[in-house]
């Protein structure tokens, strides 16, 4: 999807966010707010707004010389949702419906992702997973099962560390002969790469691949040929979170989204309230205007 | 006071708003943020937010070709005020205190703010004034009460349209030989001009004069030379809204201000909760941060 102008400022506002999550400077808080501001003035609005969020945290990474400014917080959010993990996999066992249970978890792990609040707290993960059970839930569920259960490979696009401990629940719940996992390219925000996927135990699950991208999302132009190929080859792609239907909410293919509906133009395309669980089919999104 | 960084992502959004309600053309929405943007990549920190405010807002009325768009909104909230006056006038005449109830009365008008919120309906402005009178209040009131007991001139300065409709039950409880009553010199968002103190029979209580700016607040360099002049020479000087906290708070003079509190940087600079209706002294006020 393409950037709306009420994308800006809260691309703005995370920008500086951001900037003093990674470092205590406020010269350097300074120096990026202006330069994004430059950036944010001639932005193709054509772009989805991962591509931005790109631009920033490659900035930030470089004026911090700290390559994953956010490894500390990863690391916290993998702890906090792998102490969680037993109690939910065991409600799992005993579920009357396990996929539907599984789906909720995974979608409900979308809430730790610190582009979107930087004050992420214990307390919320907490409440957000015990929530997820009963939480507002708009799924294809049923469309869902049956792309899962025709499929023989199946490509499932992570997103974030901490919330991808919850997706091993999902994705141990998937009937395909072939499940590969994709993490990002390289360290962007708290999105999760390959040690998280390590931490989550989904390497002794699936095999795990890494899209060749620092992009918040997946902008397949941005992926690695191998990536892309993978992508083009999987009968069934399941894509988590906010960042991921931005960027892919365009393209033709088997493609399921699971997010949590975090913003207002996000709610307003696809007619969901903020705060839903979504689960649906890239074919029943609305289109975009033009 | 400066501009903190934490203004500026409520800057675009509020330009952004701000298009929108004075013009349903896409272009024009998506060129104003773009200047926006650009001006606030390249803007002078030192300068107090208003600056920018006017800016905008100059800009926007000159691609509109529309040299007042807010005045179908100004004259909604003055009629809006003007049907709750008279039962406010009524409890002010028997209240133990009608100095303290004209103060929160004349804190409270000032909700009626579409700089801060482009949202704001009637059931707002009717809870709020409602409210008043037993909202959260943090007043020097007795520092004040004898401020205008020895002042034989005050300045008071208003803020907006609706809002300059409750100033006048303070205005009328000034013991002061010379009240003159300040509004802005050209229409800037909902900011009362002349014509809204007129609606208000302000001109029939004291003598109505403009500062000859058209800056959402009081920026004495860009005020007339006859502004300056009442306002050094005022005994007193009372100054209502945020958009006069920010730009006079450094003013050393005999300055009172009445608002409420709307954003986290001026709830960190007076040390006081959104929300919270204040009425300081300027020799109060913590002193700016370098």
């Amino acid at each position: 999807m393409k950037t709306s102008l009420d994308c800006i400022p809260c691309i703005v506002r995370q920008a500086l966010e951001s900037s003093r999550l990674v470092s205590n400077d406020p010269a350097l808080h300074q120096k990026n707010m202006r330069d994004v501001l430059r950036w944010t003035a001639e932005m193709d609005l054509a772009q989805s707004p991962p591509a931005m969020g790109q631009r920033i945290h490659r900035q930030l990474r470089q004026m911090t010389g700290v390559g994953d400014p956010y490894r500390a917080a990863k690391d916290r959010l993998n702890t906090l949702a792998l102490e969680l993990l037993p109690a939910f996999s065991a409600r799992i066992k005993s579920a009357d419906d396990p996929l539907l249970m599984a789906v909720r978890l995974a979608i409900a792990g979308n809430i730790m992702d610190m582009g979107m609040t930087s004050k992420l707290t214990e307390a919320d993960v907490h409440q957000t997973m015990q929530q997820a059970l009963t939480a507002p839930f708009f799924g294809e569920l049923e469309k869902f099962r049956q792309a899962i259960d025709n499929a023989q490979s199946i490509l499932y696009l992570t997103d974030n560390a901490g919330e991808i401990i919850f997706d091993r629940i999902l994705i141990e719940q998937l009937p395909a002969k072939t499940v590969t996992v994709a993490v990002r390219g390289a360290p962007v925000i708290n999105d999760a790469t390959r040690v998280d996927a390590q931490t989550a135990g989904i390497d002794l699950l699936a095999e795990v691949i890494d899209n060749g991208s620092d992009a918040p999302g997946t902008i397949l132009s941005d992926c690695s040929p191998q990536f892309r190929r993978r992508f083009a080859e999987a009968d069934l792609i399941i894509a988590k979170g906010q960042g991921n239907f931005e960027t892919l909410s365009s393209e033709t293919a088997n493609l399921f989204f699971l997010f949590k509906v975090k913003c207002a133009v996000i709610a307003e395309h696809i007619q969901q309230p903020i705060g839903m669980q979504v689960l649906t089919a890239q074919s029943s999104i609305p289109h975009e205007r033009e």
